[in-house]
């Protein structure tokens, strides 16, 4: 049920691709260990909370957990926010603009107890979150789909996190690689056409992944790009996709009749 | 703390607007009823369902709740959801872009008991929700800000209720109406400007509403815009802004350093 993606004795990276169960959208949550330091990236809702600690409790000890990062806002990313708050002392690290909006996940007699935030606000250009003796990078993804968005570069084992970048809807093996990436598209294309904002942000977001050394991609739903020359198809591909405000008429704002 | 915005014996629109607490940023909630039929709009997370709750309760039975209507995905919008399935007998209205998103809030062992989905997905287009004796439209508002997003226009109050669309940060009376247009757009711009995805959708969304006799506007953050009037000073305004994709360049999506 878990994959480890990597392991060099000091740091670790660990893949959940199975917890999700009923009628969500499947998801993957990652874990990185670095010297008893810990973070946990897009643990989801109250629908994964449980599955996922118990697993991660199998590793480490949840109350080493440093972070937890979120990419977004969404319910499958980090609405169990209260959770990992309550049992946890890890800080939530998430894109400034869902700063004041994250305290709705949490009853007022919860956050009455809190003396000062525990949210770590990353502001719209990125930023290097200090991990043990490594670090990662937030990576601007704005408006892909979010509009305050973030992929994470993990600078020890050279994986990105991206988000809802190159998710796919599969039936099973979810923790995979993609093999055929021209085969892989059907199971991509509808949603990065009506999720992702517009051509211009993907291309921009492509340049900028360009410049890293990405071993391995991994997005939150569906198979992971496995080596550069996979994940140089995908930056290909989704550099020339119109979607989003790209596609939109007046025929689709109209007054339903 | 509520605000009745129309009463005709038969029906009737309340706002709420003072139950965040907190860090939170403030957020308005709606109620509407006609004839024994109620539907609340954007009730919010965990920081408003107790409060909400206790509101609606003064008013009208909890059990009597038909709708609970969501105009995106976002944590102050919908993520109380799980609470709203088990209190009350309400169906859970959503663009069908969030149909596999919202079950990520429920804890399994609560899905496992529901028989069938109660959630009803809106189709990208709109649609036209039955409301005991009267309707409400649902409008379509994609990339504004999520890119499944709908407005809810009630065709008895002609009150439009428009979710982040004219969104303002004000500090103390944000149940009241908007006086002075040109002064208010400070409270405003950067918000929409960072928030709404592109001035193409903005455009868009503004001729569909103005084919609407829309007598009143209650964004979900601060004041409402009353009058066809002021109204139109905001759907001018909107039409020409700015916003979200239309203002990125490569400098916006850099490796941070």
């Amino acid at each position: 049920m878990s994959h480890t993606l990597y392991d060099d004795g000091d740091h670790k990276v660990v893949l959940f691709t199975d917890l999700v169960k009923g009628d969500g959208i499947q998801a993957n949550q990652l874990y990185i260990e670095n010297h008893h330091h810990s973070a946990i990236f897009d643990p989801g809702g109250a629908l994964t909370y449980q599955p996922l600690h118990m697993a991660i409790s199998k590793m480490a000890s949840i109350k080493d957990l440093d972070f937890v990062i979120a990419s977004h806002q969404d319910p499958d990313i980090i609405t169990s926010m209260d959770k990992w708050l309550m049992y946890t002392e890890a800080k939530i690290v998430i894109s400034k603009l869902w700063e004041r909006f994250l305290p709705h996940l949490v009853p007022g007699y919860l956050s009455e107890q809190q003396e000062e935030s525990r949210i770590i606000p990353i502001p719209d250009q990125g930023a290097i979150i200090k991990f043990g003796e490594s670090s990662i990078k937030a990576l601007p993804a704005h408006f892909l789909h979010s509009v305050g968005n973030f992929h994470f570069y993990d600078t020890t084992s050279k994986i990105l996190f991206s988000g809802d970048m190159g998710a796919s809807l599969t039936e099973s093996e979810h923790g995979k690689p993609v093999e055929d990436f021209e085969k892989h598209i059907k199971k991509m294309i509808g949603f990065h056409q009506r999720y992702m904002v517009s051509n211009k942000a993907c291309k921009l977001w492509a340049n900028m992944v360009r410049e890293l050394d990405v071993q391995m991609m991994v997005p939150q739903h569906g198979r992971p790009f496995e080596g550069p020359e996979m994940v140089n198809n995908f930056l290909d591909w989704i550099s020339d996709l119109e979607c989003g405000v790209d596609r939109i008429t007046q025929q689709y704002y109209q007054v339903p009749s």
